[in-house]
């Protein structure tokens, strides 16, 4: 294991640190949980929520800030937080407006946040919940029963984020938040493997010249492996994989996210969205918006996946709204 | 070789027309050249033209727009671009008011942007230029005489940049940019080689347990190779050596920035962050801002560097002014 830590059953609080030492202009952590909140508090708006395990950097604390997120709860390792840990971060930013969790479809997930839902509305803070599943690739998984929850929550993140900093109540930044999950889909493959740091060793295994395709962001098994392809075979079968589950007409505008899991060079992400960019051209829809860097990583793994979500003219809107956080700006 | 690409040697042609496919609302490339402008050209401003062999992503397209440069000129792989493609990113920016050419130490990007001064000023064009040569790890390298220029470079670009932005003369935005290499060091590391695309073999080899200190980022040889340690260790090692380099007094300020190779997941750059942070902290030394991300890449190398710039008030407001760039956002 070739990693840059200290102790490996460290990492996450190493990290946590580092973290918000690096941002103190936008993020610091609560005293009492491992949840990445807003250095100032927002008031009078309805809160959002999210997280998951870590090892996805930047998601989720380097999207806390102005126009995204409130807090980001940060379990352990591929390791969903636990129901308190959620519930810290939900009293924490909670504004007496209601909060919104927005869920990556894991079952851990799923379960815990709805079990601090549970206690939020027991000490009656109103709380919401949308679960995120724009994985295409497979229907149930090692983790998760139904697709998967990837870098499609970003969009998520931002166009709720900003539903909930114009002012939209709790039931109209849930419908939003709804409307960018039944738009966006993704699909992703892997070129290397990666390690959680405690384990000490790699989850799967990947010849020299083997690709896998659609594995989830914790390596969970994806459609098939095969012999690694060129960036324009392999993007072709990911975005057909897309547009055959979503219809997506001539004139339609869209969001496109090519998305690097960690050890992918930018170069090879451009080269990608080369392909992306033409394929969807080629079919008359039009390219609003692309995003291409480092959003839902995992680990060091090697690999990409591409995002593309449907707009209308209110996503388009929420989406160009200003954002102001560690890791994701629109201006 | 294990890269998501098309043809090796179509590389460059594939990345630059991904990158601006990416951002047309702040990039686009010249017909004739390797170079990318901005959208819209700046006027009546200097013009800050910067620019190298590829592989160093977001290096330094990703630079080019508003409150930064207004070219970046883009070699092969690790491979300085012709002093004709200077010139003609030269000619495309210059408004009249002069350009500031910004090198990184690399004897032939010296060479290079040195011809294509000379080229413009027989055209009757104002140009002067800057070498960068913050890496305080070794005096002369495998293709550098002095020190190499590496992830400080980027501080240039935004000072100098913001300088030129409110209206500095070029004789201003040299001296501003002069200021910040007098005031800017840094170190890196690496734990894994990378591999030149049409060369199809690493640049260099290290035992699974090794990591290179002090290397280049073509993966030119460091000070030693020794035994992996900690984040902690490495940091410390870094750390220490930049400020034996530069003296920095308890009260003075700096800004921070800890640049990951290409490979090296944000979390582990964070955890490198948290020492820094303490080691500066310790010694009184004000961290007035931290950047954590690539900046600088190496294609697929996996490692870091650490870069520490002092601050003066001028420097310190020219950091803070506006930047809005696809991989540099300043609010």
């Amino acid at each position: 294991m070739k990693k840059i830590i200290n102790n490996p059953n460290e990492v996450l609080g190493d990290m946590l640190k580092g973290m918000t030492l690096a941002h103190p202009e936008y993020i610091k952590k609560l005293d009492n949980a491992n949840v990445v909140v807003r250095t100032q508090k927002a008031e009078n708006k309805v809160a959002l929520v999210s997280g998951g395990g870590s090892g996805h950097e930047p998601a989720h604390g380097g999207y806390v800030g102005k126009g995204m997120l409130d807090a980001a709860v940060a379990g352990e390792m591929f390791t969903s937080p636990t129901p308190d840990q959620v519930f810290e971060a939900i009293k924490a930013v909670d504004t007496g407006k209601g909060t919104l969790l927005v869920v990556k479809n894991y079952t851990g997930d799923v379960m815990n946040f709805d079990m601090a839902k549970e206690m939020a509305e027991m000490e009656d803070i109103n709380v919401e919940a949308v679960v995120v599943n724009d994985d295409v690739a497979v229907q149930d998984s090692t983790f998760t029963t139904g697709r998967r929850g990837i870098a499609g929550t970003v969009f998520v993140h931002k166009i709720a984020g900003a539903k909930a900093e114009k002012g939209g109540s709790l039931k109209e930044v849930k419908e939003v938040a709804e409307k960018v999950i039944d738009n966006v889909r993704s699909m992703g493959m892997a070129i290397t493997p990666c390690i959680v740091p405690a384990a000490g060793k790699a989850n799967f295994e990947l010849a020299e010249d083997e690709m896998e395709i659609g594995m989830g962001i914790h390596g969970e098994p994806g459609t098939h492996r095969e012999k690694l392809k060129t960036a324009d075979e392999i993007t072709e079968h990911l975005v057909s994989k897309i547009l055959d589950d979503i219809k997506i007409d001539e004139g339609e505008e869209v969001a496109v996210m090519v998305n690097g899991l960690a050890s992918t060079p930018l170069m090879e992400l451009y080269i990608v969205n080369n392909k992306v960019n033409q394929m969807l051209s080629d079919k008359g829809i039009k390219i609003h918006k692309t995003f291409v860097g480092e959003f839902m990583t995992s680990l060091e793994m090697a690999g990409f996946s591409v995002t593309v979500l449907k707009l209308d003219s209110e996503l388009k809107e929420l989406l160009d709204d200003v954002a102001d956080t560690p890791a994701f700006k629109v201006m």
